[in-house]
């Protein structure tokens, strides 16, 4: 699993003092680029190592616990196979040892031929095994 | 079904030239308060009225197709009942006719004493009629 | 003047139930891309018709009382000449005809070249003409 | 001068691949709270020692070169006086050693009363003192 956290910050709470909730998602997008960046890899080198980007096909997360300014969120990232054409993201929140929240996202490999174009494509097996293996 | 649009600014959009993700989690919760201040409610209100408030309990999202900046986002949200102390608010967005995503909150009813303490609570029937009734 | 307004929404406020200041500079590009479009122009047909882009050299923003969710926010956008490769937007926030804040973006006009260079170049005068006539 | 950094993620930048101005105030106001917490305080903090908390009167960015997606922003944060009611809180962006662009904000000092009314008053001396120090 893939270990990363955030401090909550002033801005990213409301005005009931708790983490306005669409800031789940940046952070899960920080987090899942922060494991591309720990493999030597970024959304452009993505583009440029395997030719693919990794287009968003649904985002769900569940809340258990509210956060607030100043906690540290802990974020924990898993890879999993989903689908021949798609891969998904788990992430697990928690902040001094207790859950937050947990989701995930499904992403699709998608190729990006010479003209922009985009066509979805199976998985590429060695994005997924570098992403899965611990370091 | 509650109707309303945002129109796609140049800061919600990523490198790729598309709505960063998490940005519609945030129009999600727009609606759902243009959808209370179309009912005479606001967060504020519902405190006031109901002595309630609202927590998330979940956000999912299925996107469907890209939007880009400068389109036009047409959300229609719909209000279901969920379990005994949960209601289901469901959004659809699409831009010119066509479907770009589609996902959900749930959401508890929880009251709120003198203390300030929050309890999860059956929703108020009167509540839910007042947000489900057309207009 | 060109005018335009926002509803501040629930996830635009801090703790303190009060818009989180970062956002009116969201605003200030917001009501920007809007003018654009009110003269049928956007970023992109921008570059198209005049192969330039506005990059964004000062913000400044003086606030004068707060502002809070569901107030609607009156914004009045007019364009001045500076330097002759800068040009200064001024904003003017009022929420019930009381002012909230008031600032500029100074933007420099920026040549595209066919190589996607960018450099700095005397404003196009049709540009500054087309936002300053009001409509 | 008090030392910080953020990281630019995907989310942070437009689709001309830099980064959405607006959030240059966010990381402003995420390195004040950085610097608070280092002197061991915090927003609420400062409301129980000090009875005070510290509204934005200006915030203004210079913007000298464009920083992108993956770069670390280096921030270097300096306090001043400034009027007799207001402090000034200097921001310094860098990356790579390079400047990107810096600011301030102008804080007022504002006592709370026993009835959440707020009044602006002389900034506390120790409060000021605290956050210069280098440590």
């Amino acid at each position: 699993m893939f270990k990363t956290s955030v401090t909550i910050e002033w801005g990213d709470c409301d005005e009931a003092g708790i983490v306005f909730y669409p800031n789940y998602f940046y952070w899960f997008d920080c987090a899942f680029q922060r494991l591309l960046r720990s493999r030597g890899l970024s959304q452009r080198e993505l583009r440029k190592r395997f030719g693919a980007v990794t287009p968003i096909v649904q985002a769900n997360c569940d809340f258990k616990a509210p956060a607030r300014y100043d906690d540290v969120l802990d974020i924990g990232v898993t890879i999993e196979a989903d689908a021949e054409r798609r891969f998904r993201v788990g992430y697990h929140f928690s902040s001094n040892g207790k859950t937050i929240g947990s989701g995930h996202e499904i992403r699709a490999w998608a190729r990006v031929d010479a003209g922009g174009n985009i066509a979805s494509a199976p998985v590429n097996a060695e994005f997924l095994a570098l992403l899965r293996t611990p370091q």
